[in-house]
């Protein structure tokens, strides 16, 4: 992949030249062009075939070179063995924008590589922005051009869409098509040999920044000819299989989520989901957990399913995000009503109260029997007046952020009507309402009258409910950003300077710690045994219990004599990663004799150990530590990892033996600053244990916090290590105390 | 609600009167004639109405004393007020079986609340079974018979539904109308005055023991004459606000899933859904934890959602269900195979390996680049007759439990011939084909297609994926029933003697349980301090340290001096339920020096404690107990609750300080034997810490499987027991011990 590349001119070009053009409007360059023309593309297009002369009345060119200008865009659609010639032409013609849409590249094998690779040699060469190969195109129907051999959706609308699959690209369109929904633009990445994800989110960026203001008049214009206003977002929706640049990535969705809301769908949770992408289209997953906690920290939503992106693009693209968290439910039906009283609780949402004045307003419209709480029952014989009312006083309360319309398909229901009301009512307050009619078949009218007000409409109650709630998810991190950013500014004049502080003793002490590493590459080891761990996490000053190396227990008890019992006794060593498992710590040890008891049963253990043949990582060179004991307190983890796609990724949760048991693992993409630190501690479930577990006092997590961040610049500022854990951190009434860590080199990968 | 009663006359009537008919076909009454019509009823129907003489054709009788003979069924559509005169008379003319429409009753509030009760006075006194008030009535395609007022769909099926809401009746009417599922019965509750679920799945098992042999044959005859064989199952989907009668209901569902699946959905997980049902039908929220216990024990499947519940009449009524857990995903899409494959390993599917023959007879019928593992990628140029040959070899694969078929529409794709070739072969292999064709555009007549074979089609393939887990939960669970049944049947004849043995033991300790019981309540005591608690635990053997109530130190060191250091320093009494959480245990106390010292700060604070009035929990009698120390092990907890629907109902889960932290609550409705119990403990967390923690030794289970057993024993047998609990109860090398107890009495409540 190239640096980012201004695709300003690829999305919004003057003339195009269809490479394979053909006037069988069933091979792909037919469908192209027939598209291109339908799609009211007003530039000029040049078919390229040597065997044609004219197609539908155009001019057709027998080569590149021969094209009377230099297009602004180039579409390839030929067998992928006679593209990489073609491009070299496009290169040497001028054109620096190309879509190709040929299949045959690395998802068919090691043939299909090697053609890939020199396709993307070409494209260095001429510096040639490529699109695909083996994709389905892009539409920007802002210009509006369709570049695709797809069954396109001509609906307009504020959505922008990624999608690495040409596949799921056809099945949105499809769905767009029977839902009413538009988009803005739609680009389909298919191999990301030159232009990725980042590439796109990048020119989107630029271009909500002003650069293309007038594309934005334009749609603003197309939008309010459609009469229902002008929607201020663009969200952006993405399929993705892989994710390049996993930083840059982050960086972009960040940026574009401040503004926009941003939905992705990324398959490979499981590892055989795995397995089936790399047999698919060489996409390789990395750790799920990893691309969870960044794309929650970049402030995009997740989605868990193909059916939640299909509603979150309806629910970004038509409605706005709630405010808070107060739903209201409006339901001609009790049953209904109930199940949507739980989904709302379930999401994380809540049942706005009714209060007096409103309550008294609905008294005024509602029958005796219809319920005045929340859910509001309006009763099965409501009809669109009712509805109309009800909602009238409802939608208007400032104590409600959204409201969901249920309606079941009884007797004397006027389904059509009810979604006219429903659709004003969106209107007149522009406040977010998502409705469930019920059914499917009668309901169906209903819907395609919702769809034309912009009123996402869902089949059952709870989807429109978790559609919500992802929506308010989005607008919690939006101000939590912004207030964020305020208190980084307060910070910056009170405390920046300790922070800065660390920083430079990082460096002071740096040459220590590379001393220690060093070391043990020069003893091609990758694995640091826990007195040179230890002696690693001194250097950025965090507090470690004392210790010693020693070889007898004279030594030991000698230690033992001047820090004072209990102590506790461990071997150490490059392969003695799994002490406790081995038995290798015995804590407690309160006196001399009970040293001298606890080494020799330690001795007969690594002798045992040692002449385990079987047990290959308890072998190597195993030492005995000794350390003064660490007061009981809360004990948890804290580590950073190198993830390949995203860089040194923090990990902190419970930790000691109840680390397996508990899973608590809670992540972040670093850098990470104070407010980041202590946000991560108190979202764990150890927190739960430090805050004060069963009436005792909580315990200060000052020392705590600023050990995480040491950790985390340790781990940031040394690229030559590749894991760093500590565990167990103890936090006790005395401190906080990094007991046992672990370090692993880049070599040892 | 009354004792089980006949429903067979109800539900298959030779003659119904309409009290209410109308020659109106917009009022209720109209409706109803109408649809009676509709729906083919063979036998007789009088209308009933003072005000008219001929309604279509029919004699109206102005009064059901007048009618020529008895009814079999009287259905009444009048105003509430004059429901009961009528019911009466009704009564009198001999009719035992009634359906009333009309509302107005207890979800109205008090005044309808009264009017129910007389209601169900009237019914007691004549011994009517009556479906409703509040209701939509019922369906029974195999007579036929329709005795609704609703839009109802005439598609015949081997569906059977119970809604206690008529508005989600409603919305499945209009559902099935769309997808073409058919069913046998439909019924619907509304407020259970008399007739409820428990009574129409007796009659529906009662049905299906060959009483009512002639219906069946019918509905098989329907069935062969559609042309796709006979399915052997009636799944019975439930929607149900409330349950009556718990423990019923539970054995009935039990008894219904050892030969037809069972669905429910039943909302009220969330306090604000409880609150939601109150306002509305009056049902009162159980603890939902309980029903998901009871649920699972009696191996029905818990619906989620809405969609669920739809996804799984399909997926019930069409489709056997899978016998392992295997599925083959064949798709002509790449992202949505990963996607799926994802959705596999979440719901607990597996992936069947594609081994080396399936694979090369499919290289002998797919291009060279498909993918031959799973999920099998037959390209996006796939036509029908290729997903067909695919199919062919995969389907028959006697490692494959299931298959899910994907498709995306592209622009080759041959939607309704693929479909043919999906419904072709879910007929020749009778093996369980789900499908997703993704769009909804163009792909829906591919859906009509499938639907026209049965075949279930869901939007999006996780929908799919998920319908087939849920259905082979059902399976697993009839297969450990029946494998069960076969272990209770050989213990019976090695062990039943000690279950037994216990049980008179029991007898035989009840007084001594029962005089402590006696002195508490005589004492207006709701609540037994630690000391008696373990009174009762001892009656029924269950091991307890020593432990001795004192009133001086002097006293405390003599038991100490007798039974051993450590011991254990606590404040007991009536209200100290919470020891911990205010100081009131004092562990590990290794001296008389020791145990000096705490006996001290133990009485200044209790006299801290007695003396702060705001803390009203820990006053009252407090006394002292000194207890012997049991060794360090795993600490669980074990405790039976009574609950208002089910009886009661034990918990076990990991125990001590854990207990708030794991959360790990296991429960189950009593009675429970040996296995089930060993089945409980090994599906907790704790079980993760007993069968051997971090290369620790397992502990042995078996004394703690006879300590739940006589707990739950315990339990059944004291009614005047409300709560009982231990905790912790602590395993370890020596023996399971019953550490500390507390009992609640049901005068308490």
């Amino acid at each position: 992949m190239m640096g980012m590349s201004d695709l300003s001119k690829m999305f919004n070009p003057k003339s195009i030249a269809v490479v394979g053009a053909s006037r069988d409007k069933k091979k792909i360059g037919g469908i192209l062009l027939k598209n291109l023309k339908e799609s009211g593309f007003a530039g000029k297009v040049y078919p390229v075939n040597p065997h044609a002369r004219k197609i539908d009345g155009l001019k057709v060119y027998s080569d590149v070179m021969s094209l009377p200008e230099v297009p602004d865009l180039v579409v390839v659609a030929i067998p992928a063995q006679f593209v990489n010639e073609v491009l070299k032409m496009v290169g040497e013609k001028g054109t620096r924008d190309v879509v190709v849409f040929s299949a045959g590249y690395k998802e068919i094998g090691e043939e299909g590589k090697k053609l890939e690779e020199e396709l993307k040699e070409v494209c260095r060469q001429y510096q040639i922005n490529l699109v695909g190969p083996n994709c389905l195109g892009f539409v920007n129907n802002m210009l509006p051009v369709n570049v695709t051999f797809g069954q396109v959706v001509k609906n307009k609308g504020n959505l922008r869409f990624i999608s690495q699959s040409g596949a799921i690209a056809a099945a949105i369109f499809d769905w767009f098509a029977g839902n009413g929904l538009g988009f803005s633009e739609f680009v389909t990445l298919g191999n990301k040999a030159v232009v990725g994800e980042n590439e796109v989110l990048d020119y989107w960026l630029e271009e909500t920044r002003n650069k293309k203001q007038e594309t934005r008049n334009k749609a603003e214009e197309i939008e309010k000819k459609l009469g229902w206003g002008w929607s201020d977002v663009y969200p952006v929706g993405m399929y993705l299989e892989s994710i390049v640049e996993g930083r840059k990535f982050i960086e972009l969705v960040k940026e574009t989520s401040k503004k926009d809301p941003v939905f992705v769908l990324k398959p490979g949770k499981s590892k055989a989901a795995a397995k089936a992408m790399q047999s698919h289209t060489g996409a390789i997953a990395g750790e799920d957990a990893v691309l969870d906690a960044a794309l929650k920290q970049a402030g995009a939503v997740r989605c868990v399913s193909l059916e939640e992106m299909f509603d979150l693009s309806r629910a970004f693209s038509w409605e706005r995000a709630p405010k808070g968290p107060n739903v209201v439910v409006v339901s001609n039906a009790g049953g209904p009503a109930v199940i949507s009283a739980d989904a709302i609780t379930e999401a994380g949402l809540k049942l706005a109260p009714i209060g007096r004045v409103i309550r008294k307003r609905l008294t005024e419209v509602l029958p005796r029997a219809a319920s005045l709480v929340n859910p509001v029952d309006v009763l099965g014989d409501a009809l669109a007046e009712r509805y109309y009312q009800a909602l009238d006083i409802v939608v208007a309360s400032p104590k409600v952020d959204a409201v969901v319309v249920i309606l079941t398909p009884q007797v004397m229901t006027q389904i059509e009507k009810t979604a006219m009301a429903v659709g004003e009512m969106s209107h007149k307050y522009g406040k977010p309402i998502m409705c469930s009619f019920m059914g499917g078949g009668h309901t169906e009218r209903g819907e395609k009258i919702l769809n034309r007000y912009r009123v996402p409409a869902f089949e059952y109650p709870e989807r429109a409910i978790r559609a919500l709630a992802r929506m308010y998810e989005w607008n919690q991190w939006r101000q939590s950003e912004s207030s964020e950013h305020n208190e980084v500014v307060s910070m910056t004049n009170n405390q920046a300077p300790i922070t800065k502080q660390y920083q430079n003793s990082n460096d002071q002490y740096q040459n220590e710690a590379g001393q220690v590493v060093a070391t043990a590459t020069s003893e091609g080891r990758g694995v640091l045994d826990s007195k040179e761990a230890e002696e690693i996490l001194k250097t950025v000053r965090i507090r470690v219990p004392e210790s010693m190396v020693v070889e007898t227990c004279e030594q030991a008890r000698e230690f033992a004599g001047r820090v004072g019992y209990p102590v506790v006794l461990k071997m150490i060593g490059e392969k003695m990663l799994h002490k406790t498992e081995v038995g290798g710590v015995v804590t407690n040890i309160g006196s001399d004799g009970e040293l001298g008891k606890k080494w020799e049963e330690m001795w007969k253990r690594k002798l045992q150990v040692t002449s385990d043949k079987l047990q290959e990582k308890t072998q190597g060179d195993i030492k005995f530590l000794v350390q003064k004991q660490v007061n009981r307190g809360v004990e948890v983890i804290v580590g950073v990892k190198r993830d390949a796609n995203f860089g040194p990724v923090l990990m902190f949760g419970a930790g000691g033996t109840m680390a397996e048991l508990i899973r608590d693992r809670n992540l972040w993409v670093l850098p990470i600053d104070k407010e980041e630190t202590r946000r991560l501690i108190e979202g764990s479930k150890a927190y739960k244990l430090l805050n004060g577990f069963r009436g005792e006092e909580p315990y200060s997590l000052d020392e705590l916090v600023e050990l995480v961040e040491k950790l985390a610049g340790l781990a940031e500022s040394s690229p030559e290590i590749s894991d760093i854990e500590i565990n167990p951190v103890i936090v006790n009434r005395e401190g906080t105390w990094a007991v046992d860590g672990k370090v692993l080199l880049q070599i040892s990968n």
